[in-house]
């Protein structure tokens, strides 16, 4: 997990506890999709609601993370002199979508 | 789950087979990312990879999902006379992002 | 522009002339952010936001255009016998972002 | 525009001027597909492809755009002491989508 990773930066612990809060939720909401599944007469559509929730509650548990990690260590990152990687770790992880 | 349901349209069960296979995964990315976040040393942006990459594993259950319901419903509504409930719950559902 | 067009198929005259007005407006949107860009006291922030503001209305275009595909072309395809084309570009056209 | 903006922060001449390139080639895609809607010929997919391409394009100079903003005004938040408007009004713009 440590590639590429800027060396003695971690994520705070009340980030941590309340993004474990909503991945525990996020996991719970699966666990109804993957039952709603067994369900033979269960309508496609009803199906792509909840995996678009799912996908709508991880993306706050992001920007959760993301929020923390830009006013902890990004915005220091040129009294550090790790600019240069901050920027382009930062960028690569914001591309997907 | 049946509100706003086309009656009588199942998704398939060769493709909740495989929904079912691709949640299970899914489920087990997210119990990997609540370990990661019980580490007082993980980096924000390793834990924002991991969430990233379970939101692509979901975007391709969607895919799964919605091509079959585009195969087996949709191009089959002008003959059951149902097209203005399944173009409105398909552009619904397509919206999120 | 021809290339994997299911033949005979178009964009109703409705919905092409809503699309063209949304684009005229997007142009000129486009040309605001263009002038913005000449001034050199621009604030990063304000461009992003202006670039944003454009994507979503190209959002609604695509929306317009995505319903009348639907409703005129995709709920018709078994009973013309093309749904495996029309699946697959659907698919396909959907699948950025 | 100058709403909510951190003073005395711009956009550096280079980020500007390959914005500004990039910018003329999308107004000149736009009014391409402003053509094309003339066709009553055109097919749905056609326009919806050129639809995302202009997004993709878009997406691009939004990048260069964050990239810049990144590297030359976000990373030096802390040492300004305006490392909440930075992060609150990155978090907004990030949004979109």
């Amino acid at each position: 997990m440590n590639d590429g990773c800027v060396a003695g930066l971690h994520l705070d612990a009340g980030t941590r506890a309340q993004a474990r809060r909503r991945l525990l939720s996020i996991k719970g909401h699966v666990e109804g999709i993957l039952r709603m599944l067994e369900d033979d007469s269960l309508y496609c559509v009803d199906a792509l609601k909840q995996i678009k929730a799912v996908q709508g509650a991880l993306d706050k548990v992001g920007g959760l993370v993301l929020r923390s990690h830009l006013r902890d260590h990004v915005v220091t990152a040129a009294d550090r002199g790790d600019t240069d990687q901050i920027v382009a770790e930062l960028m690569e992880v914001l591309k997907y979508r």
